[in-house]
């Protein structure tokens, strides 16, 4: 059992899909990643920042996990920060229709003393500069460092991104992003492009058509569950990176067959989160639950052909 | 090793794509569907049209893959179908520059006699009311019969269309055409739907974003092979549709769990058939590049998660 550090936003929310439309309620990456972890056995601890105006029974309700709060700063007089998106009718395409910084602003990421040697360093989507911070804190080097980010970063932040991406294992990104990072279009040639850069493994998530992983010339393909419905995508790509960073901080087990089981769980995980509002059926899933979806992966996937 | 009844278009393409431009070359379903399906131990037969424009040497190249071309009308005078398309830059989408239907606006599909109790029906994308008047000449029932159709029959000849699927085994067809079928979003309500039509299995290909089958409350998924570049996309769907239809006439095995190799060969192929313009690389594949490939799609989809 691992140790997992995990940061990233950990914030409110208010999203309106065509199915409904929520209140301000629990969102973050952080918060996504660190509920989808602590469904595997790690010692997982997050570090963030949240205002004053952020509910006590959020924090508990993490620690119930749990997951270490230590490293989630409360800033006296502060405001949480705070996204809200409105999801076109295919849910692939979404607006945003507000984004607060907050206390997130002047962010100074402290990393707890009990877990600067941590086994697996998830850095959720953030400034790259914060990122760095973070990994200039540790004091032994994870055995596996996994980034997300996003276009924002790649357009605003490019240097300090590309010094981030030195120092990571594992990027998780979408099809659109890897497009934008490595100026190619094919995701074969984007991923050999990226992992050039530093990553030994690249994962590029394509929403409702699954997730790739590649580590030299092996590539993975996980698909998403096929659902009747999707209710909210919000946080499943977060969700998707705490599943198989938690399975990871797990099993300790880096080698190319263990990371394909992490897709699997991180996609497993996904199919949930996006069936009810946030963060809502993340914290309430029963491990049937988990283990009979992913007897239906296996079912969706397996086949049994002779080849010569 | 079963007889495999394939009908559809033999016409001319000319295709524009990001890379390139060809000349009037040779095209149409059934000639995509023959060569794909003359990859397997089966005993195929084409039903088609041409004019006396088409050059022996295309129906050479069909008989030479050991396709029986007996049930390809020339028609005397007459000039064969022709299409031009031009794809835009992502190869998703495409014009049609032209359609001249030529011999094919006065279509009467004869089935030889020889092939009246075909053991699998393929019935490539054409006006329903051909697709039936095939059905009608059958003198056994196949054990298999599989469609392909398109928007425009949606749109313009729906209820014989509807009469086609209730007498059908497998309908292929890509999800757009899946969503207008259906009226449904969700392919998973989508496949319901059309089912419920008739078909016991429903194929949704959805492009570079592999294929789902669905049969009952089963379904599997394959994905389509990453390719670093592709070339030009015209015909992949019949290419998935004659790996499909020719190697389920090879095994004569109709199981699901065949069913699902069967997605897999189809899918297999298709990533040969992207690599060059129109039938090129179909027509010169070694055994030996097929079997590697499958190995990779092995390697790509299978994973070994101990589910409790």
């Amino acid at each position: 059992m691992g140790k997992l550090l995990i940061v990233g936003t950990v914030a409110f929310d208010a999203i309106e899909t065509p199915f409904g439309k929520s209140d301000k309620i629990l969102g973050g990456a952080a918060t996504f990643i660190g509920l989808a972890a602590s469904l595997y056995k790690n010692d997982a601890a997050i570090v963030s920042v949240v205002g004053e105006d952020f509910p006590r029974p959020y924090l508990d309700l993490l620690s119930n996990k749990g997951i270490d709060t230590s490293g989630i700063e409360v800033v006296r007089g502060g405001k949480t920060f705070f996204w809200s998106g409105k999801y076109h009718n295919d849910l692939n395409r979404r607006d945003t229709l507000a984004t607060e910084l907050n206390v997130l602003a002047d962010f100074n990421p402290v990393v707890p003393e009990s877990y600067r040697d941590s086994d697996v360093l998830m850095l959720g989507n953030l400034h790259p500069e914060i990122q760095m911070d973070v990994i200039r804190q540790m004091r032994t080097k994870p055995k596996l460092t996994v980034l997300d980010t996003m276009n924002y970063w790649m357009n605003h932040t490019w240097d300090t991104l590309m010094d981030v991406i030195r120092e990571i294992d594992v990027i998780a990104i979408n099809d659109e992003e890897a497009r934008q990072l490595s100026g190619e279009y094919s995701l074969v040639k984007a991923a050999a492009m990226i992992s050039a850069m530093g990553p030994d493994y690249v994962v590029i998530k394509k929403g409702e058509n699954g997730a790739l992983l590649f580590h030299k010339d092996r590539i993975f393909f996980a698909p998403a569950l096929p659902l009747e419905d999707i209710f909210d995508p919000t946080g499943a790509g977060d969700t998707f990176a705490g599943g198989f960073s938690g399975y990871l901080a797990e099993t300790e087990n880096l080698s190319f067959d263990n990371l394909k089981n992490a897709v699997i769980h991180g996609s497993n995980l996904a199919s949930f989160c996006v069936e009810r509002f946030g963060t809502e059926r993340l914290q309430n899933l029963a491990s049937e639950e988990i283990q009979s979806r992913l007897r239906q992966f296996r079912e969706l996937t397996q086949f049994d052909i002779e080849v010569e």
